[in-house]
């Protein structure tokens, strides 16, 4: 029979904490600020809006203050393969606190970041990956688009990102 | 200057096949039946439902036929490392037609697959990796949910995997 | 002693849903229209004769709708390096719905999607990957095949997608 | 445009070579007795042939005297997962030289090769890994099996090996 992790674990707590469940809600688990699931939901809704305009079907993902994945879609006929490059846009644009398109202008032969995307798993040095910058410009995020020309996934991106602005 | 991708190629099209483009539409980029975008976002919100009521904070990922994402959401405070877990979830319940709680009980120290987790870049044994069955009885995919205990998981994964049966 | 593992769940299934076993075949696994085995042979055959034709040893991969490997031959001195090679053709053909010629000259130092290569676990920019059209008009998977000139690598494997066609 | 990479290096062999290429057939280039693509090919029709009379979907790979990929098909319904599988089984078997059954066994909790699998990018633990020994009692390769009941894989696996010995 299994045994549930979590009921052992706050069994655990109650033992070295003296009763007071490390798992009670008395701990701070998110950074105040950081984006919301409902905040992910509104700009993931914008970007599918934009895609449906444009008529060019997208991967969209969102990835939080701290670079890990918060939410993503994809639509019918996007590019299987760009599955990895929306996150890894989203990844990037946070990683780096910039554009991919920004990134990527320094990054081509012969510019100063020349071969950068063979760092962190591997970067994307196209456009597509834009920031999420909240009402009181605090970066909370980035948003990564792929299936469409850069331009048009970052229109997508764009589109997005404005929401929360 | 960057160039657009599919302007380029569309462009190319029109020059190779005389004005009948390869983009225009007349080629199914995705086999009928596979998953659609509205089902998993019906998928994802059930099984959001579920989370809210049982007061877990969960990761759901929703993957296709061909075992790749379709859709991802994280719920605040829900565990950073869930993410691959979630998603790994449901691939393995994709790539074996079971739940992961099955695969799992012939995985164990002593069991016929032991050690199976070694392949496919890292599979998930305990519950939470719920097959997706359609309303034909066809298998378009596989939620996988992670955050809370595997029971708790599964019972967030069954929820969302109720709503296309 | 090894249990088998089938037997031991269908025996599980019959105690769990009185009867009634979950792998009676009475869920459909794989989606209709999705390339056949005997498809998959009479692409890699007529491959093979083609590289027959032109003296070529090839490495010939072949995957289906989701992108997963169908089928795979090696032919005698045909490089080892290729067998990779072959197999990323077919998935970057796949994965962005266009060859892997196509993708290659986007993705050139100077052009749009310079660097894309660091995605998905490694794609192919040259060409050979071709994807697999049927007689429906619907993507059914690509073929990858590595050994030759990049051209010689094309003409095999365009030779295996036209019989499908 | 694209340059045919070998044209470039007969070109390049011819100037080292002093106008005997390194491409003209005067080197051998696979080990006189490995494998051969018609082996392989009778081995994976026998292994197919057991698979529908147990009637059982099956992945099955063969790998040559090097423990490099030689040949693979998928069945209908097979599962995705035991692309990889059947894979490593072989890679497994060719690269200890016994069963991946026999492997296992030493490889369990307790037992002297605890662990292993965590080498070699991943080996498998369980039965349905055989080795392919020639009528000259030559190890040429291995035969992995993936699909059903590790003893209905490895059923398939030695109808496979059973057609060269």
């Amino acid at each position: 029979m299994r045994k549930m992790l979590f009921s052992w674990i706050v069994a655990l707590s109650l033992v070295l904490f003296g009763g007071v469940s490390a798992f009670a809600g008395d701990v701070v688990k998110t950074l105040p600020g950081d984006i919301t699931l409902a905040q992910a939901q509104k700009i993931v809704a914008a970007a599918l809006k934009k895609a449906e305009e444009i008529k060019v079907p997208m991967n969209i993902a969102v990835v939080d203050a701290g670079g890990n994945l918060k939410a993503f879609v994809r639509q019918e006929d996007a590019f299987i393969g760009s599955i990895d490059i929306s996150i890894k846009k989203a990844v990037t644009a946070r990683y780096f606190n910039m554009t991919t398109r920004a990134l990527g202008a320094v990054s081509q032969v012969g510019q100063p970041l020349y071969g950068i995307e063979a760092s962190n798993n591997g970067l994307i040095l196209f456009a597509g990956g834009v920031l999420l910058v909240d009402a009181n410009n605090v970066i909370v995020g980035a948003i990564g688009v792929s299936g469409g020309s850069v331009d048009e996934d970052e229109s997508v991106a764009k589109a997005g990102a404005a929401v929360i602005k």
